[in-house]
């Protein structure tokens, strides 16, 4: 009986590996064919909001994306099994991604097929979110990430301070220009005072008038000259990031809480202090 | 009388620390309250903007405008009386802010009803101006504001370089061009080079011609290129900026002048001289 | 004979302490009429490009054009007179702008007032660059130009490579969108493509095949990519500027050379070796 | 015989000189000549799709290009014969680009004169690739491209992030708009995403449902906030590249293998090992 434990707890062990690790070749494998499960089913659902082809190839998507969606399902419950502490995963960021973008599948079957329902579209539309799981390889965006948690506030503020500019130069733009422009009402002017501060530009609302144009003209250079503010703040806070993060980390990920970018000579994991590689010494 | 006027300054003392500061709890629930009333205050001028909206829920807008007309008016009494020197506040820009934007609202019952008066709608408009009282919440907009104050000289040199290099090329562009596509003034031609210049391209004026299209390439990739100056110019600041900005300190205010941003241990005003904290010491 | 000579001289100094320089009260004044003038001058030359502005009132705006002239022109001898190398200046990049822009207006009285000439159209627009006189205050600006100086051949590579690639991605296009969405020859498509790149985007072409948007898309994501690397040179050489520029210097310029920002106990001028100040010491 | 090789070895080494490198005059010379005859040839190509100009002057773009592609085939050639190892330069990036940029015109003769074929009519529009050769003439960029070969992952990882946002958004933005705006389908609303998360804004697709235009206001700012990083990055790298770029290097390229930018007092290639200047010391 301890034995039969040990043995599954091995085998629970590599399943953690190969699924949650990519040191190993079968790891490397597993990582693969989830990659071209992903792109094949993002593609399936953008393919299937094109009306042309999915009044052609309506069947054939049909069958693609239950193939995907029981692979995905399968995936789901190898890494429930895998953890040793499933409830970390289940409502961790992946987890939730993993979840809702499987889900939608099976609920069309329990809802039916009633095309028309808005609710079952949206729903549908959730297995794009699949596309986050992609992020989980993108390993070199660590310092990135880390350097906009850093300026985080900063960039917060500033974005508050670009909409509380927007407002004031929506409502100016609102009482000079009026109607017959489109500026018809103040949240629309201050989209349009968006859309030009950030210099989008779309056209579909400009002004007209001489004083407009004239304050449109402040507007644009006002956003020329203002994007030079998060670019010296992020940038800033990089170079700080740059200079500290020279430590090489790998890709294992601890068995128990799932924590990854343990240090190459790491023992213990930083979070929970989980032995790591615990059979691989064995 | 003496022990009488003492409770007066105490009380003044307490309603200073409520309005100005959000170190104690009433400071920071009578925060709470304006932000909230600031934000429905601004929804309701942009709601009223929008006709059909208006049309339905005039009624209902008018009350919440008045509720929080009275409210704003409270606070504008409660920050003259609690403050030392009354007049700094009065003429400080927080002060017009908040005269400002609680005015049009009684002067809407002088001057009567008759909406067609575009000075009652430009002035009820003024409200919207209550959004920079937000402006007093951007504690982490500090650094940001220094690093502006530093490179201003320098930011406005630019605009004003951006400004003569788009009157040069504006009127190129109006000789080139002329009255076809839209270029049929200079003034005109100069809106149309600022708007390509800051790469907003609304694309209600462009040029039609090849030759304008060529100078059109270039004004686009000259565009492109000095976007570069104001990033580097605030870039640059903020980095010296942030070296040098690394004490603490905390949200009280000087009773007497208002002035923010003490040091920590500060005993005394760093603008007035007046001493900090001085019933909270007994 | 001699005494006659240094009265002369010293007038000539006293003029051109005026003219070049702003440390006096007279050379202030001299310099801030002649920022209105030129404020009037381009305003002038604005509005009267305008139709409707002209029509009513060409009387009026031609007379003044005939002041600001004169003014102009009388400015233009005083700065030949008073400076010791006269054809220094006259060769100068200013002295082409002051003797252009005056110019004009006396080539109009000999060509006649027959306002079809185009030639003539172009000559008086030719006023307009009178801003550019503007360039002469803009002291903060020594330091902007300097870092753009030295990596100038930075950003000539940088812009050239952006033109290469413009050239490339426009043929392409040609290629694959052809002439129902606009893209009719490789010159349109290369605009278009700079357009793009640059991301001004005015949609007055824009591809509607869905492999054109998709190409489009790529280019959008570069040129919002590579907008980087200007910023990255212009601001690394701008910091690095910084750190030499600290001394001070004045506004005065050397007699002999008109040669600016002399250090401010200089004794003889950097350029030519000319004594400074030769009739203040006195 | 061994006379013979020698001379044979010398008239190589000086061909390779010339068409290598641009220290002696005749390398000056034919570097010159090469320019001229890009630009020609670019502009050939651009002036043969304009419909207009290529009805009126056909014949002579026709002759004007076979003299073109003759010239360039002798440089193959040419460029072929003088370096010592042919196939490294024949599968180099330059050798593809000279060889798909002559090829094209040979082709005509053999697939005869119609016009209608489109495989032709691309294969023919490789010429404006040979516009890349001029790239070998951008020797400022080298420390760019290192900037850029450096920060690459980083960038990648950005324009990556970039997507999968895009990917999202536009969804978002298919289920609310729907059709009546022009986001019939994900594809195409994805391809909206971009253009105004890269602040382009054709306006060719834009929201008119206020939710719609909230939801691209918040796409908007996101764009504008986040182009600060790869700035940010491309700044950093260039910082650090520019502190250790400070070596001298020449023109002269090795006879050997081609490598260039060697330093000035280099005796051997530092790629290959290659004696340098052999011919030139005796």
């Amino acid at each position: 009986m301890v034995e039969n434990k040990t043995t599954y707890q091995k085998w629970k062990h590599r399943l953690h590996e190969i699924i949650y690790e990519a040191d190993t070749p079968a790891g490397k494998f597993f990582d693969v064919v989830l990659l071209i499960a992903i792109f094949v089913s993002v593609l399936a659902v953008m393919l299937e909001s094109v009306s042309s082809i999915d009044a052609k190839y309506h069947k054939e998507l049909n069958i693609l994306e239950w193939v995907i969606t029981i692979l995905f399902s399968l995936e789901y419950i190898a890494r429930i099994i895998s953890i040793k502490r499933p409830k970390k995963y289940i409502f961790s960021f992946f987890g939730i991604i993993d979840l809702l973008s499987t889900i939608p599948k099976y609920l069309s079957l329990i809802i039916g097929g009633t095309h028309a329902l808005v609710a079952l579209r949206a729903l549908r539309l959730l297995r794009v979110f699949r596309i986050l799981k992609l992020v989980r390889y993108m390993g070199a965006s660590r310092m990135l990430t880390r350097a906009l948690i850093v300026s985080r506030a900063k960039i917060f503020v500033f974005l508050f301070f670009v909409l509380i500019l927007c407002t004031i130069l929506g409502t100016i733009m609102y009482l000079i220009e009026g109607n017959p422009s489109g500026f018809n009402s103040i949240p629309r002017s201050i989209y349009w005072a968006i859309v030009t501060l950030t210099t989008v530009g779309y056209g579909d609302i400009h002004p007209i008038t001489p004083l407009g144009q004239f304050i449109a003209s402040i507007i644009m250079i006002l956003g020329y000259g203002i994007i030079a503010i998060p670019t010296g703040l992020v940038g800033a806070e990089y170079i700080k990031q740059t200079s500290k993060d020279k430590q090489h980390t790998n890709t294992q990920a601890c068995t128990s809480c799932n924590a990854i970018n343990h240090h190459n000579r790491a023992q213990y994991c930083y979070e929970c202090g989980n032995v790591l590689n615990e059979y691989d010494a064995s």
